[in-house]
């Protein structure tokens, strides 16, 4: 089995996945996909070099199959399909003591901070394992992680029925957040400049708007009768973004800062006082949301098939980020982690 | 009776005070007094000529005593001692039918887009009306409004007894707040740079600290044994306010936005997300904070008394405006609205 490693100075080289023995509360996957997420594009630039250990196997975004059980670990067997949520929390600081482990102080995220799963055979703390129902294909199971985080945002978001929602950035969490919140039946808009990722959110029954060619603000007071929005997403981590949010939102309405915003941009703060809009951060994902990330794809609800836009060999990982990184026409690509 | 009327061009005109028989809907009441707000200053200095029609009456933290009532108006009687919640919603807009009338889209303010009360005689709609109890004298009752906005904006907060606030800004909204926290025991450290704020602060019964002199999220970090505080208001309406804010809050700590921001600051979005932070904006009231404002004033648990700096008669309110203009060591003016 193969593993890509991360060589630093924007290099994947391909090298032997060695299996590690699964220590007692430990299992060994053998992994089937693993999706390219935003944040491994960003670890390829060299963002993230001080944090990841060089050479490093990145990725997290996979599916796979339990191939070596460790001993302390119940309810867990050989052939299982599971997905991973990839976070490792320290279970003693103040957020791990406050319930909110999933942003703990000294969070390990498997990929990141730990070996991931562009490799074929993976090995990781057992209380990470979610099953897959049996009519979840591998390679759209590769999108639970990423649908767990639209899981997140929505429910962080306090999304209903009826509700008119906004969306800001089309690529594949906004769009995925889109769908989410229109699964509950939310009356949903993506705003996004890409006319490829526009015509995908069309795609897949969406409506899609480019807020450079319309005036957002103006569009959502006339879809609500002038009284703003109940909801918005802000995807985009754009300068742009964080000045249209707060003209979109109605009196005591809901912003969700979903995005990684480099750089703290100017807020309308006399607009969060001046219509009491709320706004809260969203990140990854609790256990529950990875239940219902897997309930819903399993139900069909979502086109997940429309969001992969390829299927890349292990070998391949190296030319993959360098086309994501310049192309304007890729959704979602997934790594077949299976071949020799 | 008298009435002091801005004219524009920080000028006040003491005129008389044209007594209005009320509507059908309407009171008419005898002034007691009436506390000078920031935003009267802010009109005395310009800023809201916009608004104002000129000449105009301001002011609107009063108490008096109701003079003459109007046809249709039940429960109250001629003698009775009240209060004004100075909002007047149209009943119509999204706001208002979504129950947010206190932040109407077409909110008329009683003192800046009405005439105020800034004089002997003042008729305004009945549903404006508090009663006053009887042990409760009219000066402090003129602090009820600001005591209203400080119950909201906790409230709105969500402070919990036992829970660590931080307030920036020391103003006479920033010490309300502050004292209102703490009346249900949460744990209240004020961060204000003018020491005469800081000092009648500590008089009070309250933390201060200069966030010049002390790294405030340093401090907050000791306090709370590295969690960060639970709970922020910023009432400063500052860049380093709003740049200090997100540094001093705990995994899925909430901040209120109290101050009016003339211009949007920088805001570190990064921080929301990274610890799944809220915020939310407070403003002005709803009627259930001016009960509790009653209930917390007249039962002896705010020490407002010390927040009255002086008591001057209604022909000193132009002069009272300068010196509040350049002045570090007032907190609450008070217009005695009842001399001739």
């Amino acid at each position: 089995m193969k593993a890509a490693y991360y060589q630093g100075n924007r290099t994947i080289r391909l090298g032997e996945s060695v299996p590690r023995t699964p220590g007692l509360d430990e299992v060994r996957i053998h992994v089937a996909y693993c999706g390219v997420c935003g944040t491994d594009l960003h670890i390829f630039k060299g963002g993230m070099d001080k944090r990841v250990s060089i050479p490093q196997v990145i990725g997290h975004e996979m599916s796979g199959e339990i191939a070596e059980v460790g001993g302390n670990v119940r309810g867990w067997s050989v052939g299982d399909r599971v997905v991973v949520r990839p976070l490792h929390p320290c279970g003693n600081c103040p957020a791990c003591r406050a319930g909110h482990a999933h942003i703990c102080y000294n969070l390990k995220f498997l990929g990141i901070d730990t070996p991931g799963a562009f490799q074929g055979s993976w090995t990781v703390p057992a209380h990470t394992l979610h099953r897959l129902p049996p009519n979840l294909p591998f390679d759209r199971a590769a999108l639970i992680e990423p649908v767990a985080v639209a899981c997140h945002d929505v429910r962080l978001g306090e999304v209903k029925s009826g509700e008119e929602v906004v969306v800001i950035g089309g690529g594949p969490i906004g769009l995925l957040i889109a769908l989410v919140a229109a699964s509950i039946k939310a009356r949903v808009l993506v705003s996004e400049v890409n006319p490829f990722r526009r015509n995908l959110a069309r795609e897949i029954g969406l409506e899609a708007v480019n807020p450079r060619e319309v005036d957002l603000a103006d569009l959502i007071g006339k879809r609500t009768g002038g009284a703003g929005t109940d909801v918005v997403f802000e995807v985009s981590g754009s300068a742009a973004g964080a000045a249209t949010m707060t003209q979109l939102v109605r009196s005591r309405g809901r912003i969700v800062i979903v995005a990684i915003f480099g750089e703290a941009p100017k807020v309308d703060l006399f607009r969060f006082f001046w219509r009491e809009l709320r706004l809260r951060g969203a990140r990854v994902y609790e256990a529950e949301d990875f239940d219902k990330a897997i309930a819903l794809s399993a139900s069909g609800a979502l086109p997940l098939e429309h969001l992969i836009s390829a299927r890349q060999p292990l070998k391949d990982l190296q030319t993959v980020f360098e086309q994501i990184e310049t192309s304007t026409d890729l959704m979602k690509v997934l790594i077949d982690t299976r071949g020799e």
